[in-house]
């Protein structure tokens, strides 16, 4: 995954900037949003009808299709492009204790939590003293600097007033047992990354067998935060859009980077950070990669594609920052982090991405734990001539030497001359310490022998870009969230706008309605999502259509019956041109694939009359 | 979700065929696939460098793309096509207590499982004594009844022989806790349908407020099984596709019946079944429902559509069966379950789906232990006017008689005769017994009065196809396998292969792979899974198309450079036509969705050669 999960926890103290002010009489917009998206079937809270449980979602027909066209222009995005080197896999949720040793998260994918000792409630304990101190970004301090702060500061419950325990850490992976054996633990994996190392090996052996290789995986992930609070921004359960890019330390040229080093990015880098310059830099990817700001290639390169991705559903460039983990803040696996965020409404800067990158930490460490080699070979274009050491410790002088200890000492000292440096520094000073023992020169025979090496074995690098599918959908939302005369219009960009079309029979006039059920068929046929509304006036059908972000209003109307046409309405400006009915399904398709625009449509087309 | 967990279970028991034969030297298709998949990247053991845990599979490149295209298939044939009345949602994995709980899944979602005294080891106590005494269809007995057949015919441990402990039972769902207090039991949901039942009514709310209404669901689950030993055919998570079709009792006409009511199934009744006659009877789903052998016509829709679905992935009618449950197999909530099965060569019939009526079991429930009102209101066309008695206990008569208690009396009486049938048996019979007291007629006054009633208020009925999609991916790949000339052919439909095409440069000559990459790189943009292929003999390249079921191989010959045309060959019949390149993508597109076969191609372009 990705640090997702620090900036999970950590967004409330760090990002927040107005912490939902608005007086009791006026909505903001997470809570219009809320509304609409539970009366209109975007998304609401989990198992409602017991209560609900804090930090899960149901999405609704309106908010799976939308989510779905995120999740697909994501694979458009980042796999379709460039599938000769990234393919997509699909793993289980449910994983085994020993990938979560291996990986660190059983050690390290914690939070301090606190307990009242009064009324026994439990709480977050960064984010407890943070609210009563406050004090800011305290997720960084140790337990023992924390419980300080609390001893000094006399931090009580904020509920009952009670004293409070201790701070203990508490895991949040979501603990299960596999079959009937107690002892078979298993966790709900917290990112789809374990995933794709676990299987790395054998994903390389199936396909190319070549670096560079990315594996991508869109599926569901759990982290059993504490106390959750911000809807569809921080959940225990949710979709993540991720993927591993393996790369050769040695070449970690990105041969596509050209495709997105002039896109310009907002970065605030950690170096200005801790200088106390919150200031962001603006500058080409390409760039920044140049300058060191951004450590590899890939990682740029994919710093470039998610700003343009996220761009692409509704969310301006200038509403983007990329905003560097300083090294405390980082998870235990990166060398460098930057969370790709967006700015909302309610809790400024909100990550929606992260990049990682991972070095060879999380392979190094299953190859350790599961005792498997996870190196890949790769072959030279043609086989390179090398010298190499040849030792052979001399039994003519060990043995009356050292006797009944000889033949231990050649094997030790066999086993420490593999290592070449070790070679050179006998060489070189003409001894060296093994075992606590002088090894002389003379105690060994030396050769350099030409030996042809057909290619290298060593454990590639990855590079991982990690998207929240959740958050994007409440960003595009919030994005595409508009009041017009005093109703909502939901400007999603027709790609991924839930229903693409909605049919509309002018009135209940029987030929109408045949014409338009034949529209709305064919549409269907398609596969296209489309409504066929005819209750109530036309202006509230437009309404309730616009209300949801339907991109185009289709109407059959008295002209329709005399030469087979009907106007499309465009949602967004309430123009309208009168198109034939022979072109509809073109025009849908084109539309909802942004590959024509009402402008277009407009060019081809008569005009006709403007906004109703 | 489905009887698919008991079947689960049941599947080496019940539809046990052929237990795997083949001498050490054969391999089963089963084998084969397996081989197949691993080395190509279809599937194979999850966390396998950790030496793997039973009942969980990765989903490699090729294996992620055919899963899908074989969701989306089905998406296509049971949500696009009927969008008018079925939406499709998403819900977490994790679920709290209380939804389980309701569902009876705490209750009965059980398996009985014996441990060894000796050695610990635990197995599925039906399993194991069917295997040690050649018994059958022990799943049904009750622990008591399989614990004295394991006394009587002393059945040991297979393992190390030593004694058996006693039966209990083992709850198949993954159990966890959400949040940091011990006591907030959480649950991986076994089947998708509890989503859809806690959701309903804002589901119901949030579109057209009409029944029916289907709502479906895509997403993994998870079900904890003892000892699962069948690769991708018994899963402890995999991925469900589901649909709860909710309909009014009082109207259960299914208006789209028509659309498969000629659709001709084989099916296996119950009645049948008891009557030891295990021959299918084959039938239109149109006749099965009128004649009562399907209990209602939503159910027959499902199933002939099913059939339908099934078909078009590869595996053809008369490998196809319907199995009614017998009552006592039946999962708790259903009054009604067929298994429609396809025949695999080393399982015999094995489950892919199943078909419940689970009336207004799961709703009712949910109502009951959430305290929520989950009924609907249906308004009628127009208000109707209905006789309704109005009751009134007589004081002047009850205050004599009964004194003090005579208030408690008459609240008693007016509680019971809000049941017309009460009322009915009151008048009928001159009296009625209410608490243990003689309420005799004179003691009321019964009214008749014409109200209006502007609708009804139920629990809707439901119906359930629901279909697990790893044993749909690996029936296709079981019925496309094939041998050709001593080499693999898998003969994938051409919409659910998961690459449409692959490029071949027939030499290593500049200029053709110059024009090949260019026909790549344009069939990517279109976003179509291609591959590129330049290395070794045409044959062997032919051959690893061929033997990852890749539809279309289309080379790039020294022709092309004088015509611009390029050869297509097809992977079924090894047959070539040659065709423009500007016509590629069309081709690809066409042929990807199975709107144009081979022979279109042939007929439209002149033929060439036979197979190579």
């Amino acid at each position: 995954m990705t640090l997702l999960f620090i900036t999970f926890l950590a967004l409330a103290s760090v990002y927040r900037v107005s912490p939902g002010l608005g007086g009791a009489w006026i909505m903001d917009k997470y809570e219009k949003i809320v509304e609409l998206a539970r009366r209109r079937g975007f998304f609401w809270p989990s198992s409602e009808i017991y209560g609900g449980v804090r930090g899960f979602i149901d999405f609704g027909p309106l908010g799976a299709l939308l989510k779905r066209n995120i999740e697909e222009k994501w694979r458009r995005t980042f796999i379709y492009e460039y599938q000769d080197f990234i393919v997509e896999i699909e793993t289980p949720v449910i994983m085994p204790e020993p990938v979560f040793k291996a990986s660190g998260h059983i050690e390290h994918f914690t939070d301090m939590i606190v307990e009242c000792l009064k009324c026994h409630r439990m709480f977050r304990a960064d984010h407890l003293v943070e609210e009563a101190t406050g004090l800011k970004n305290l997720e960084r301090l140790k337990v023992d600097e924390l419980n300080k702060i609390i001893e000094e500061r006399e931090v009580r419950c904020p509920e009952c007033g009670g004293r409070l325990s201790e701070i203990r850490t508490f895991n949040l992976l979501f603990r299960t047992t596999i079959g009937p054996y107690e002892g078979n633990v298993g966790y709900a994996r917290p990112e789809a990354a374990q995933g794709m190392f676990t299987s790395f090996k054998r994903v390389f052996e199936a396909t190319r067998r070549r670096l560079p290789l990315g594996i991508a995986q869109i599926g569901r992930v759990m982290r059993n935060e504490i106390s959750p609070r911000q809807g569809p921004i921080r959940l225990r359960e949710f979709t993540i859009m991720e993927l591993e890019l393996f790369f050769d330390p040695q070449s970690p040229h990105c041969p596509v980077l050209d495709d997105v080093a002039d896109e310009a990015i907002m970065v605030r880098t950690a170096e200005r950070i801790i200088a106390g310059n919150e200031e962001p830099i603006k500058a080409e990817v390409g760039e920044l990669v140049r300058r060191g700001i951004i450590k590899n290639e890939w990682m740029g390169f994919f710093m470039g594609l998610g700003q343009r991705f996220v761009e692409e559903i509704g969310i301006p460039r200038d509403r983007q920052l990329f905003i560097e983990k300083l090294p405390e803040e980082r998870a235990h696996y990166a060398l460098q982090t930057f969370d790709q965020t967006v700015w909302l409404e309610r809790w400024g800067w909100v990550e929606v991405a992260g990049h990682s990158y991972r070095t060879d930490y999380d392979l190094s460490r299953h190859m350790k734990y599961s005792g498997q080699d996870l190196r890949v070979f790769q072959e030279y274009k043609k086989p390179r001539r090398v010298s190499k050491y040849i030792i052979r410790p001399k039994m003519e002088v060990l043995g009356p030497m050292f006797r009944g200890r000889a033949r231990d000492i050649a094997r030790a000292i066999e086993e420490r001359l593999k290592d070449e440096e070790a070679v050179k520094e006998l060489l070189e000073s003409g001894h060296i310490i093994i075992d606590g023992l002088k090894i002389s020169r003379d105690m060994v025979e030396v050769r350099i022998e030409e030996v042809k090496e057909t290619g290298r074995r060593f454990i590639p690098h990855v590079t991982e870009p990690s998207f929240g599918a959740e958050r994007l959908v409440y960003s595009a939302l919030e994005y595409a969230y508009t009041e017009v005369e005093g109703r909502i219009v939901l400007k999603l960009p027709a790609d991924i706008a839930p229903i693409k079309a909605v049919i509309l029979p002018l009135i209940s006039d029987e030929r109408m309605l045949r014409i338009a059920e034949e529209i709305y068929r064919h549409l269907k046929k398609h596969g296209i999502p489309v409504f066929y509304d005819t209750s109530g006036s036309i202006g509230r059908r437009y309404a309730r259509a616009d209300e949801i972000g339907i991109p185009l209003a289709i109407t059959v109307d008295g002209q329709t019956l005399e030469d087979n046409t009907v106007t499309v309405r465009d949602r967004d400006t309430w123009e309208q041109v009168r198109v034939p009915i022979d072109h509809i399904v073109g025009i849908v398709l084109g539309y909802s694939r942004r590959k024509i625009t009402f402008k277009d449509l407009k060019a081809r087309y008569a005009m006709r009359g403007s906004a109703i």
